[in-house]
This record gives structure tokens, C-alpha cells and sequence, in this order.
């Protein structure tokens, strides 16, 4: 529509009916955005290859499913993150042809497997097993994005062997997600043992001083280890897409 | 310039030099924002008659000389803001013609009467004596920005017939910036007594429980009158900003 | 009855059955709030065209319906803020005749069209679906207190085209009302796009380091934009009142 | 049994079976607690006649009902405080002749007018409806305790005129307790009206920057006025107990 | 002034140059607050022969002689508190004959003992060393206003026999103000022993957690013993406010 | 495995297959984790004669029954910790033999009568009923993992007698537990009573200031007394963990 | 004199002088505490052969010579703690034989070699030369207790072999004291490694999201370790406190 | 040293002197981290080609210029950061050849110009120039480090077309550092304009509610803006380090 009346524009300056000046006047006075529009596109992600994703609270399962149907209905594939488990059966009942994924919440519409695009492994690291769920979600959304990925769970601080007995894994990756809880300490050990960007995120898993992930949020920001950076707590699906941006590089 | 280029691109088309499509296409990908640039202008405030505002702090007398320079030798007026005794000095120093208000912090260049063209009065309010410097900087740009400006202190609310003395100025005011710290009660009291916005400014002034300004901020946050919105701690400056954009209603 | 009692003194004053200085010493102690009453009145916001509000949380059905009830026997408009689906159906059942607004939570009880007193545009824009709530609080508050209202949704800063192919919209605002949660960036952006007050309203949506809101409240009040101002969070109606109230000047 | 103890030693030292500096060597080594339990008594409540009180959260109705027996079976008063409408009525079941106030949630077994004690008026005050359960909370207590008891509500800081209509009570009283939500402000406007001492209580009612009654606590610690002191969030049940106390000296 | 513009009024109408009803007009419009003036007078301090108090930091020497020699040339005693050694000296060198208290930084104009008026002892209890310049400032102040005062110094809850070997100066106390920092637990330990309201001041003194004395505070807020209630942190003053008021009572 | 591979390369070193600085280079590039992986063993707590622990938030019967059988089927002991009743008479259906302690919310699979291998007693304090869970968990724990454990309860420190009287029982602890919530000032007393390790945990137990336990926890931090250590809120399991190493030294 | 006067009540009863009755009566209402005095004696610490410890802020060289003086005229010895160079200077000038460690800010009087009674190794750990103040402290305080102490420095977890190296040493401590600033992880890490109590110090060393220790506290108290107990940011004292009760069990 | 033990055991095997399982058993004795110490190097940086990097706060001129001296008699480059005009000063006083760059408070010993090994552009934005310090150190760091940089500062949120006129330059960012302070916006107005990996730094610059950095941190975390992660608030080191580990993926 924009280039439609761009066109016309340019067709009448053409034509003689408009004076070069005044069409200068109202190309100066067009809505630049809608000039804009084409270029700061919304559809960013798609021409990138990566699914359209709906972030689920606070949306009703018939909400969801139609934002679904609209997807599929384009040909195109959809994500929706953090839906339990009512709520995906709900949608499924609705648009049938749904895989979901109940520890990370993940209810996926698209091929069951991603072509990999990502260079190299994404490796997504979890302390304890409460901690699982946001490493799930993680890894879960790394594989929809196109990354080869590798999770590896149960890697406290306070059990340090069985982290250094994955070193070989670890310095495999390209790129590495680190979720924990509580203190939030794995982030640092880990990123002492590479030298690859370690994204870490805080889980709200916890009790007493944990302050709802704040105390593993601080640690993962005061890290002693400096490649570390850090996503909002709980924000798996964050760190997934940082990861694949990086690994995508 | 960039009126320039869109000029030589259509006189283009009007020769025929240039297909229409292809003008499109030269159209759609010229940088939006050259073309926008005229419009999100950033002499916005300049065009409304208000002077551009520096902010000191973090700023030698040297560097404040310079912007203070450039505008005065293109005849435009121009407001330092939170500026310490010996840096007005020195500023003044190096540009004569300033004037220095050494209570709220103002260094100012431009004429010394400005004319008023707020339509009705700014009412300041200030507590304590303690929160003088902060009222005196609201005052004080609101008066450099064109208002009729009056300044009411020491009305606190543990001494309410200071404050209930002066109701007819409170009902006289147009809008109130109401600056208080400790327990920032004041602007809840003043704005039962009005029907006029009230632009509330929290003071880092105090000791213990007031934790910098918290408190006051809290208080005036969770204000039970209804027309009183906020801005930072100290923020005397932003307070005034606002006040003048509603008084020019 | 107050005016009985100095009309009565007055009358013996003029017959001379008190004297002067009695009746001076009698009015110096006569209780100055029963004289001051008919000033500070109760009614203000009644005088003033705006309905009465009542705030529905921690009130029953039936404690509603009653105000609601006192008020239209009156013949006088009530509004009823953050009222759930449920409590509405009581007092409906209750009290015929109220319109109900499930999003804003809104119970209204009131002529269905309220005439325009207010003299231009009150802008209410959100970033995010999540933010809409809040928002259609602070746009139904304000079309009920007689204001032209437009909402726009959905403009978050991480899609700036959005916001800026609705620059002409940002422009004919007298007031804007920015509603945000999770980092609260938005109101700096409009409040940068415009030279109108911007009412920032931080909402509790968010997970993590949000807070509770807490993160774009801080947000809101560092806002480099000098033009914003804030009211607490989720205070939909607060911004809503101060929007009115400036908008009337 | 203590006291037979020692009735026995000195028997013995007496009747010379005990050497004296051998019983000053059981005295001294005779554990003191015992010896000073008659002092440091449990039961120092119970000789100023004030009743037993029992904190009812999170004991079950059973456990409640229990100690009201044992203290019904002694003749003697006692005081649930924070009981809820469900477990009061099954305490009640369980031991008859209770007196329950559902607004200030207390639940009362003794006699229904407790003899007056306190030298002077103890006046509650409190800012919303919001803040009257814990405002009743306060009343009720202090009318148990044997204080003459006012309860002036809904005199909030934006509306002072109510406030100061009442002033002839406030100066009536001898001891006041202000209770309030959101900003706090109220014990400050209080205590600057009256020369009593006024103890402030801060309540968790309000929403946002409120943050649980965080906000009205550092509002009052940080008042204006001098002759305000402060207990914890909610706690009704400390005030009226500081407020019997000054008005029994 | 005010009592000549109403005897002017009252005149005129008892000369019948004033109808009753105009007279009545006039008078309800009469800013109440003139009229209020003498009853909410800032003298009540005076009255109740407290002596003027100036709050001395933000204040050059200069300001504070100033004060100090208005009430001095009324012949009224003035009491500065927070005053430094430096300040001090420069106050009294401006104005002679005051009284210079180093640790507790009070500076007293007025006769060296004042009369007691106070009804029974104030005792002041400090935990450590450290917190002595507070406890020093409430012992002070509370002596200048008329009490009788002991200070018990050097009582921690970590060493609990030098506080129990005080007990019976604990029963003389008609009010206790307890000052410590740190954990802030000595005023529910003192609570404990006594039956007379406990005036708890948290101090800033400490390091880490304390975090400015926020801990103290936290702990006198949630004391377990009923008869404690909190000022603001370092605030000796205040405390000595309320416990003297109390103490007249 | 690991062995197999080392001895296979120190036979082809043997018979001069390998040569030393081949296999000097192969060593030096063996992952050092499986070398180590003998000596950092997950199975220290086994070899310490301390049970397995299984934390029970966020796992269902169902996964706790599996840990447990996996361990009984090894003849081995577990402790589940933080199990409320429903879910503990759950596991106990799927693995019969278990003993429940609802107080401590502990579950139990083995010897009822633990011997005693901690060289001293365990005491723990409890100042409230409330903290009662929290105490009841600190001490079945330790009595699970073989100490000699006393239970104090009851004793505030606002009613001193009752801990004085305790003072024998005090003495004879080895190491102390001491719970508390509120203003958590009891490890402060009692660390002042004793000259043993006293190990502080903070419970969540309070309303209002206690903000989940961060009132105690602060308390406990700057406890001025120096044999107080802290836990996490609530942790009574760690606390017992560190009770129980320091016991066995 | 408490036995003196003891003694003659006790010579009274045993001459017939006080009957047995009233000799009850009086022993009961003698101050308990004088009676305790001899039991909660302050010379607890001496006798355990610890040195009197001055804690040195907010101290002049002159108060701290004063003590000093005053231990060493007994002939016991005595330990400054966080007394700066230039005071540790001045102090020294006045009490000639001090020996003053400039990086743990230790003043000690007494013997150069204090005799080993602790039992075994104090193992003091600490993470970044930035922390070494804090365990030069802790160790420093550690030895004049009389134990054997280790200092193991620059082991963060960053850089996990330089820990790994130090296995032996680790698994030689009886108690070790782990100090860590920013994210404070080592702890955990460390508390993994060994079987014996870990007393974790947080360190104020930082910046940004560090706040002054409260990362590093809160991370050691949410440790996933259950050997981790906590003491107050920089309390290098408080640590070695516990850790040589622990280490004369 | 380790080799030369390795050898040795290897030679005894291969002459027959050592059996192979005697050997197995040394092997698996043999302190792992030795072994390990050549993998889990401390040279890490140095193989990558990154010079080695002192953080300077808190060490003096001489100790800094000691590392210094090491490195360059190794003929390895350093760079010290945080360092001041006069420490700076002072160390190039004693070691010639640094170069110092103010702004970012950087010295540097190495090349004048590092060869670029990163394989794209490293775009540092900035929003005020008060900003600037951290931009420059995170600008200089990853010129150090081998990148390609630009800085575009200045392109504050409240003007966006600053920052849209250099949309150009964004899109050509392989990896974007964008260092805010205050309401820290910016992140999130980048990452929606580019598709590469945004790494956020919050600064401490702001007064009042930015409290240090805080509410930029909070805003930077709860970005609405997938893209984005966090470092340490003023940490322009650390996201120099990770964007330069991301552009050599």
C-alpha cells in the first residue's frame, strides 16, 4: 500500500501533474515509518529462520489457539513457552498437530526435527534438578531455533567431579547456557573452565535468603569469571535466543 | 541535504532519467531517518522558547564555558543546573554576563527578566528548610522557563495552620510542585487541598529510616490523594520541565 | 446548623446583648473546622463533574452495591475501580443498570455517553498485551471523567516502528498516559516523541528481575525524558485523575 | 517446691546440722533461675489484670480452645488475637461463652465490661475502611485491657477538614494511636495537632510501590513530628498494649 | 490583626451598618485559618515549658547563633542537637553562655538545672560503647526537658548479667528509652524484665549486615516483647520527645 | 575402565610398544577427571556413616519412593526432609517401613535407633512455637545422623527466666542450634551464655518488618556475640549437617 | 560482700537471730543476679586463655593505649582488631611492645609465640588478593587464639585448578574459614571438597551489583554445601572466634 | 617438573624396574592437578592472544608497576584497568612505554597497534556522555583485545533520531556493547533494531532512584528485547572480554 502510494506519487511527478518541489514537500511530510516499515520489519525473526514464539501466561488457551491457527494457517511454525500442562492439552484439542514438552513448557507447532543451522554445540548446563525446568525450557528453544544441543544436569559446585568429568563436553561448546539456583555459583566455575561466552541464568528455585533467584542473580553478576554475562531469572528462552544469535555468528 | 538529494532524485524522474519503479525502490531504501530527521527534530525545545539546560555535575567549569559559549555567541539562552559555588565561579570567570543562584544551584545566561507565557502560576511548596535547595532549583528553572512562579516554605505537616494560612495561594496555583523529604507527607496534604495537578518531588534529605529519599519517595508514590504524580529524588529540574509544559496549556 | 449558631450570635451582637469583645473571644474559639467545613468540602470532585469513585478491592458485593445504590438515589454517577468479573455480577444483580468493563475491571453506574469537558486528547499507550489491563483502567477512567480518549497498544521499544508510525497520533495528544512494566523503557521514548506531559504508569507484569513492578517503576522515575512523570503501580486510575486534571487547565 | 527447698536448708542451718558457710555454698550454687523465678514471674500480665493473650495464627481450633480452657478453669480472662470468622466459631463450639469481634478479629472469654482502669482516653485513629480491621484490632484490645476507648475513622491527610473537625477529641485524649496504609502520613498531621505521645501503625494495605506496608512503616519512622513512635506492620495488638501501659502510669 | 478585622466587622454590625446576614456572609468566608491561628499556635513547645530545639546539621555556625540569640534576647532557653565540637565553638564564641555536651553534640542556652517536672525517672539503656552518642543525646534531651534521668551503659544481650544485676534501676523506671545497634535485641531483652513502655532507638553503628542500622531496626520493629516501641535510627531526640511526654503524663 | 586403559598403556610401555615420551604425551592429555574421579567420590557422606538425604519440595511421591527403594534395596538409610503429610503417607504406602515425624516434617527409612557417634550433646533452642518446625527439623535431623540431641523450647528472650533456668542444660551442649524468627535476637543471649559454637537459624515465622525472615537473618549476622554463626532461613537440616561434623571432631 | 552479706543472714538463722520463715522470705527477694554473678562471670574468655579483645573503630589511640595499658599492668595480653596504621602507630608510642600486623590491622600485646592448644589446622581460604585483608584477620586472630594456621590465597573459582592443587591441604584443616568477595562462591566449591565445617566469610569488596557484601552473603547463606555456616561481611574476627571453639572441642 | 616425574616413572617401567600395576597405582595417586595443570592452564588468555588484564583499585603504583615489569621482561603485553591519572602517572614513571587513555582509565604495555584477529565489528553505543567513562573503557579493552571498534555515543532513548540515523552502523555490528545508565533503555531500543547479540552495561552514574546503578540493571534484565544480556553494573572490562570471545566464533 505504502509503494502503492509512492508510486502514484512518483508516477504524477513523471507525468508533470506534481512540481518537483512540491513533491518533495510531501515526501517530507510522509509518515516516515511507513517508508520505514519495510526495512525495520516485523518479520525479522522469520526471514531469519526462527519460529514465531508466544510467550503463554496471562493467555487462555483459546487465545493461544488462535494465534496458533493463524501460524499454521501461513505455513509458518509457532512456539508458545512457559504453558502448562491444562492449558497445552487444551490448545492440542483445539489445533491438533502440536508436540509439547512438559518439563520446559514448551508447546511446539512445526517439524519434529529443526534443520541445524547453528555452527557449532550449544551446551546447556544445569546445577541441580530443580534447577531443570529453565534448563529445559533452554534447550528446548535452542533446538527449535536450529542449534545442536547438549544438556548436561546435576553439575553442583559442591560435586565438583562430575562437572570436571564433562570438561571434555564443555570445551566441545560454542556456546554454553548455565542455570542455577541458589547461589548461583556454577556460572563461574564453568566459565573458568572454557573460554567460550557462558550466558548464564538465574532460577528462582530456592528458599529463605535466595530472595526468589535475586542471590543467585547477584552472584552471576559479580562472577569472578569473565565471560560470563547474565539473563533475567528464570528467562531460559532468553538465553536460548542470545545462544543462537552467537552461534549463528 | 538530504531535501537536496530527494530533490535531485525526483527532478530525475520528472526528466525521465529514472524509471518511477526504480525511484521506488531508491525511495524505500534512502535512510528514513535523514528524512525524518526535520520532523524528530532536536531543537524542540529551542522552537517553544526554552532554553537549553545543562546538567553540571561530572562537568569542569571549562566544558561548562564551552556549551555556554556556543550559545550565547548564537544569541540563544542557556541554564546550568546544579552547579556548585566555585564552578559558577570559575564559568563566569571565563563568560561573563551570568547570573548565579547559589541556593539552587542555578547558573544562568539569558535576559534577566524572562517573559512569563505560562498562562497561570507555579506554586512551589517545600517542607523543611532542609529541602530549600531543591525548591529553589524547581523555582528557579520554572521562572527561566517563563512561568509566574511563588515559593511557600517551611509548611510542614505536623505544623498544618502554616500550610492552611496560605490556602488561598494553593488555590490561586495552576499546578503545585510539592518537594518534601523524610516521610514525604506533604504533597498528600496539599493535594486534598487543591484541584490541580500536583507534581510531587521526593528529597534526599533526612537521616536513617529516609535511606536517601526512599522514604519520601514510597510516601509520595502511595499518596491517597489522586492528583499527585512523582518524579526522582531531587529532581527539582524535571519537576519545573513538567510544571511548564502543563502551565503552557 | 453552624450558620444558625453565628447567625444567632450575630443577631445578639446587633440587638446588644453581647458585646463586641464577647463576641469576638466567642468567634476566636468557635471550632474554625465547623466554619471552614462549606470550604473544604467533601464535594469538591462532585462540583467539579467528576463521579464519585469507589476502589473495589477488600469491599463486598454488597458493600458496593450500597454506595452504588446511596449514589443513584441521589442521582449522581459512581464509578467502581478494580472490580472482578464476579463481584460485578453481584452488584449488577444487585443494582440494575451498571455497565461493566471486564478488562479495565470497571463497574459504571452513569449516563452511557459522559458529554466532553476536557480540552484535547488523552493518549493512553502500551507496550505489551500483558500492560492492557492497566491501561484500559486508565483509558475507561478517563473517558467516564469526560475525556476524548484514544488507546494505543501494543508499541513496545523493542518495535520501534510501531511507535513511530503513530507519531501524528503521539502529536495531537494534549496528555499521554504511558503504561509499562518489565523495564518501563517506553515512557522515556514517547515522553522524547513529544513536548506534552507523559503520566508514566509502571505495572506488576513481568517475572524475575521485574520485581513486582519495581524495575519500571525506577525505570519511569530516571527517565532521561524531562517530560515524564509517575504514579504508583498499576495505578491506572491515579494517572487517569491527573490526566483529567490537566487536561481541564 | 523451691520455696521448700530453701525452707529446708535453713532449717537445717538452724537446727546447726548445716555449717554456715557450708550453706553459703549451696545458696550460691543453687540454681539461681529458681530462686528468682517468684521475681522474673510468668504471671506479671495476670497481677496488673491484664488478660492472658493467645496469637492464634497457626494454631488449630483445638489447640486455642485448649488454653482458653485452662484459663476459664483458673477463673481467669483470656484473649485470642487474629482469629478468623471459621475457628472462632469452632473454638466457641468447643468452650461456650465467648464474645467475638469479627472485624478486629478477636475472640473474648471474660466478662463483657471490663472494669476501667486507665487513667485517661486512648483514641484510635484510623486514615481508611481499608485500615479499620487493624484499627478495631487496636480498640478492642485497649477496651479489654481496661481503657476508656474512642475509634474516629476514615480521617485521612487529603481530607483534613474531617480531621480537624474532630480536634477537640484528639486533644481529649491521653494517649493515640493512628493507624494507616500507603504513604503513612497521618500519625505526622496527628501528632503536630496534639502534645500526647501517639503511637503509629503502619498496615500492609495498598498495592505497587506500597511494598507490604513497607512504605507507611519508613513514613512514619521518618515523621516530622516528635512525638510519634511506631511498632510493626499490622500490629494493632502492640500498640493498644504501649498505649495501656502509659495509661496506667 | 486578625481579632482587629473582626472587631472591626462585629462593630459594624452592632451599629446595624452590617446586616446580620452579610455579617454572617463574611464571616464564612473569612480565611479560618486567621481565626484558627491562635488555637493550632506554634508556641504550644513554649507553653509546656519545652525549650525551643534547633536541629543543627545542614546549619553554618552563623545561622544557629542567630537562632540562638532571638530566643536569648526572649529569654527563652534553645537547645541545638547534632552539633559538632567546630560548630560549638563557633556558636558560643558568637554567643556567650552555653553549654557544650561533646558526646551526646548538644549544645544548651539556658539555666544549668532544669527544674524537674517530669514524674518519675526516664532511664536511658545502651548496649555497647559505640552507640553511646545516641544514648547520650536522649539522656540529654531528656534531662533539658525536665526529667530526672539515669544512663545504664554497657548492657549487651551477649553478656546478660551486668543488665540483671540492674534490675531493680529497671523497675524505678517510669519510661525506658533502650538504644543499640547492631542486632538491635536488647529492647526486647529490657521489654522483658519490665512493665513500663520501652522507647527503642536503633543506631547506625555497625558494619555488613547491619547496613546502616537497618538490621537494629528490623529487629526492634519485630521485638517479641509487647511493650517496645521504635523511633527512627540515631533519633536520641525523638526518643527523649516521646519518653517526656509520657513522663508528664 | 579408567585403570584398564592406564595399565593397557603401561604395558605397551613395558614392552617398549609406546614409547616413554609418547606415553608421557598420551598421560598428559588422559581427561584428569577420570584419574581423579576416585579420589573427589560422590560417596563420602555414605563412607561418613551419614544417611542419603533427599530434599522434598518439588518432587512427588512417586520420584521420592523410587530414591528410596534404590537405597533400601541397598540396605542403605535415607532421610527425606521437608515432606508434608499427604506426601509422606503416599511414600510410605509405595515402600512400607518408613517412620513420619509431621513436627519436622521428616521422613525415615531406617534403624529406628540410630547409634550415637557424635562425641557430645546437640542442644537445640527454640525461642517460639512457631519456630517449632524449623527446631523439630534441626533436631531429628541430628538425631538421624547419630548425635545425642536435646530439645529447648520455649524460651524467649523476652522472658528471660526460663532460658536462665536452663542454664545447667546449656553448659553441658557440645555444640548449639538455636532457632528463632522475628528479631531473631535468642542465638545473641544465649551465645553470650555459653562458650561453645552456636550455630543460628533464622526461621520465616513473623508478619510485617520480620519480611520473611530478613529481620532474624540480619539479626543473627551482626549478633554481637562472636560464637554465633548463621544458616539460611529455615535450613534447620544444614544447620544439624554443620552441628553433626563439628560433634564428631 | 554478696557472700558477706550471705554469710551473716546464714550466721543470723543459725543463732536464732531471723527465724527460718523470714530468712526464706529475704532469700528470695535478694537480687538473683548478685547471687549469679559469680556464674555469668565476664572472665569467661581469660579463663579459656583468649585474649581481651578491642575492637578498634571509633576508638582514639589514646582510649585504645588506655586499655592497653590497663591489660598489661595485669600482665595479660591483649588484641586490637581493625586499627589502622597511623593509629596503630600512635598507640604503639604510648605502649611500647606492640606488635602490629599492617594487613590484617592487628595490634597485638603479648607473647610472640602464643602456645598451640587448638587441636588441629585452621585452614583460612581466600579468593582474590582483595579479600586478603579480611583472611589476613581471620588468620591473624586465629593464631593469637593459639592455633595452627594455614593461609591459602588466590584460589577462586574462576580458576579452579590452583584449589585442586591444594586438595591435601584442605583435606588436612580440622576447621577451615573461606573468604570471598563479589559472587562469593568459594565457599561452596570448598565445602564440596571437604568433610569438616566451613565458616564462610563474606568479603565488601566489590562493586555494582556486589552492594558492599550483600552478593557474596547471600550466596554463602543459599549455598548448595550443607557444611557452610555464615558470619557477618568482613567479619574475619567473628570467624576465627568460632572456628577456635570448634577447634578446642 | 611434572613431566620430568612423569618420565622417570615411565623410563622404571620401560627398564622393567617398576611393575605395570605398582606403576597404575602412582599414576592413580599422583595428584591430578599436576597432571591437569598443563590443560587447565593459567596461560589460557595468553594462547588466545589476549594480553594479561590487572584490575587496578586497590593496588599501589608499585605493585602495579611490579606486574607490569614481569610481563614485559616475559615480552607480553598488559593492560591495567581502572587506573587513575596519577596512579597511572606514577607506574609509567617507573616502567617507560605506557600508553594511558584517561577517559577509560586504561594503561596499556604492548603494541601500539593490536592486530585485529576478531572477524567482525564490535559497536560500543552510549547514551549521555556521563556514560562515557565505561563506554571508553569497553571501547579501549576490546581495541586491546584485537577488534574492530567504533563508538557511538550520545543516542539517548528520549531522541531516538540520534540513533536511527545510525541504523547503518548498527546493522553492521557483528556484536554490540551498549553501556546506559539511569532508566537503562537503550539495550532494549537496540536489540529491536539489530539481530546480532547485544551485551548491556548498566553504569552507576544517576542520583536518587537509579540507586548506584540498580534500576539501570533491573531495566537491562527485564528487557523487552530477546536479544540482550547483562554484565555487572560499570563493568565495561567484562563486556569487552565476551563480545571479544563471540567475535572470534
Amino acid at each position: 500500500m505504502d509503494r502503492d502510494r509512492l508510486r502514484a506519487l512518483l508516477a504524477r511527478v513523471r507525468s508533470g501533474e506534481v512540481e518537483v518541489e512540491a513533491a518533495l514537500e510531501q515526501l517530507a511530510h510522509l509518515p516516515f515509518v511507513e517508508a520505514g516499515y519495510a526495512r525495520v520489519d516485523t518479520h525479522r525473526a522469520l526471514r531469519q529462520g526462527l519460529p514465531e514464539v508466544v510467550y503463554g501466561p496471562g493467555k487462555s488457551a483459546e487465545q493461544i489457539a488462535e494465534v496458533v491457527r493463524v501460524q499454521r494457517d501461513a505455513g509458518l511454525p509457532v512456539l508458545v513457552t512457559r504453558v502448562g500442562d491444562d492449558t497445552a492439552e487444551q490448545v492440542r484439542a483445539r489445533v491438533p498437530g502440536g508436540h509439547y514438552d512438559p518439563l520446559g513448557r514448551l508447546l511446539w507447532y512445526g517439524p519434529e526435527e529443526v534443520p541445524i543451522v547453528g555452527k557449532g554445540l550449544v551446551l546447556v548446563v544445569s546445577a541441580g534438578t530443580s534447577d531443570l525446568p529453565v534448563a529445559a525450557e533452554a534447550a528446548g528453544v535452542a533446538r527449535r531455533y536450529g542449534n545442536r544441543v547438549e544438556l548436561l544436569t546435576d553439575v553442583g559446585v559442591a560435586g565438583l567431579h562430575r562437572l570436571l568429568a564433562s570438561s571434555a563436553l564443555l570445551r566441545e561448546a560454542r556456546v554454553l547456557i548455565v542455570v542455577a539456583g541458589m547461589e548461583g555459583a556454577l556460572p563461574s566455575v564453568v566459565g573458568g573452565l572454557v573460554d567460550k561466552p557462558v550466558i548464564a541464568v538465574p532460577t528462582s528455585v530456592g528458599y529463605g535468603a535466595s530472595f526468589g533467584g535475586l542471590a543467585a542473580l547477584l552472584g552471576m553478576l559479580t562472577s569472578c569469571a569473565s565471560n560470563v554475562c547474565v539473563v533475567n531469572i528464570d528467562n531460559g528462552f532468553g538465553a536460548a535466543h542470545v545462544a543462537t544469535l552467537i552461534n549463528r555468528l
